[in-house]
């Protein structure tokens, strides 16, 4: 089952840290920009081409440290066919270096149209009587507002290909209180959606006690995550908000069980942007990437 | 403001229907399908050739009787990058011949990811240093669950470049109940999100009494569809659900307002594969696309 995979990895690292692939233009090194223009100029095919060199120079920095990568989509889709282009290819890369990928999507619709988009990330497509995987994706993000029926055609998938999802349960925003705190009956929605998502992993359960069908529960409301640890004892987190969104590593801890287990933690911009940091003066991007990588390591195994 | 657009090309041509441009692989035509593979064997680039051929038949087909049409992301995403390319052509298109064009993305994130979104599908990226617009939606849909700062970097575009969103309020599946129906205080989460929704688009009412930020309200629940008309006066709806899903034109009725306005009623597979019908035997894709577009359009009219 992937989730024990991926535990499994984060044990013999010692290090439940995802690495999130967030390329904002503005955190590309002059070398890449100088680069990618002087070969295509300024056209979304040396977009392309950039985002694609920035991804494999901090894949093959943190690849021996960090279990996972988490490529965030909207960062690629941005620039159209070209942008998704490298985030194919980025996916593949970090494939071939041995990282678990988690697709970073949020997508969600109905009947047909939730069959394709689980074809495209994490099955497979027909492309005139030939089968054929699109997208490398070990996990993705899916969005739960529309219900069970838009969930099932992704668990179809996560069987037969053996993936897994992260549903977002509670969200590290701000305004994720608006619909996610309100109370119906005696739960929160997230603790609904929580307890949905466990009944929807139920058959997806390894050996490490954790399921395939995991939540996104934000660090940012760590009274939160207590809760929902308790809670969903099968349900394993993917928690974004460490760092930049103000998460410290004592906020992390309660996400995880008493035996250390349970979650992984992303840093986008805290570990991809380091070089941007006094911390790292003098560090090229990919260096300091991981340097920064390995002090968030030291920090969570402190707390774990 | 583009709300005002749409209201008055369906009041021109009498018809508040958009057209869903789903092309699942099994709906293209025979010779489309010889085309591309001659030309491209069985490739993503023979999908991408035969996706947009297919599309522009149906574009042509339908244009002077149908206000807009509403392309589906996931169709063409599941192909990767050649996928994402056909769906931007096909936008691209459709403006050319003077339809409204409302992407159905149903995308959701936050802070500088939603920004990321936003810009690319209703903004413009910056591409080292050129401004450039990568698809030319004029509306996009939206997934309203994590709340208001994720739909904040939306809003600033519509602002900016007079687009338009339609927020998921109730949908068309027997699932959406299992969140949307919940009751939080005195209200269910639909009427919850429906009240977000008429709030965020206070700001945007054109003269025809309408927001350019809309809901979406599948035509598979009449009495909640009657129950949003009265609540939220301003809300313009995308209605999904009609024909195939089972939603009737009387059915659809309450979504409108006493004067007949205040929603666009999708229909894809009645529409663009009316040709494997019995009904249109001997009728080309695009000539049985047309016929069943003036079907749906008169009974529309019956009830309006």
């Amino acid at each position: 089952m992937i989730i024990d995979k991926l535990i499994e990895r984060i044990k013999e690292l010692g290090n439940p840290t995802v690495v999130g692939l967030d390329p904002r233009m503005d955190y590309l090194p002059e070398d890449i920009v100088k680069d990618a223009q002087d070969r295509y100029g300024r056209t979304t095919i040396a977009v392309r081409y950039a985002l694609l060199a920035y991804n494999k120079g901090i894949i093959d920095a943190v690849c021996d440290i960090v279990p996972a990568v988490k490529p965030q989509m909207a960062f690629y889709e941005q620039f159209g066919a070209e942008g998704v282009d490298a985030y194919i290819q980025t996916v593949a890369y970090a494939k071939s270096k041995g990282l678990i990928v988690i697709g970073d999507i949020k997508r969600s619709d109905i009947a047909s149209t939730a069959e394709a988009y689980s074809d495209g990330h994490i099955g497979q497509v027909d492309v005139f009587g030939q089968t054929t995987s699109v997208i490398e994706h070990d996990f993705i993000t899916l969005n739960p507002y529309l219900g069970a029926d838009s969930v099932e055609p992704f668990l179809k998938n996560c069987r037969e290909f053996d993936k897994g999802l992260f549903l977002l349960v509670k969200t590290s925003n701000k305004g994720s209180g608006d619909l996610q705190d309100l109370i119906s009956g005696d739960r929160t929605i997230y603790e609904i959606v929580g307890d949905l998502v466990a009944a929807w992993g139920a058959d997806f359960v390894g050996h490490h006690g954790y399921s395939s069908i995991g939540g996104v529960v934000g660090a940012t409301h760590p009274e939160v995550g207590a809760k929902l640890r308790a809670r969903l004892p099968h349900t394993f987190f993917l928690v974004p908000g460490y760092g930049a969104q103000g998460g410290s590593a004592a906020d992390i801890a309660v996400n995880f069980d008493k035996n250390g287990v349970g979650a992984i933690v992303n840093n986008s911009r805290g570990i991809i942007a380091a070089y941007k940091s006094d911390k790292y003066a003098g560090a090229t991007y990919a260096e300091a990437a991981r340097a920064a990588a390995l002090v968030m390591r030291d920090d969570l195994r402190k707390v774990l």
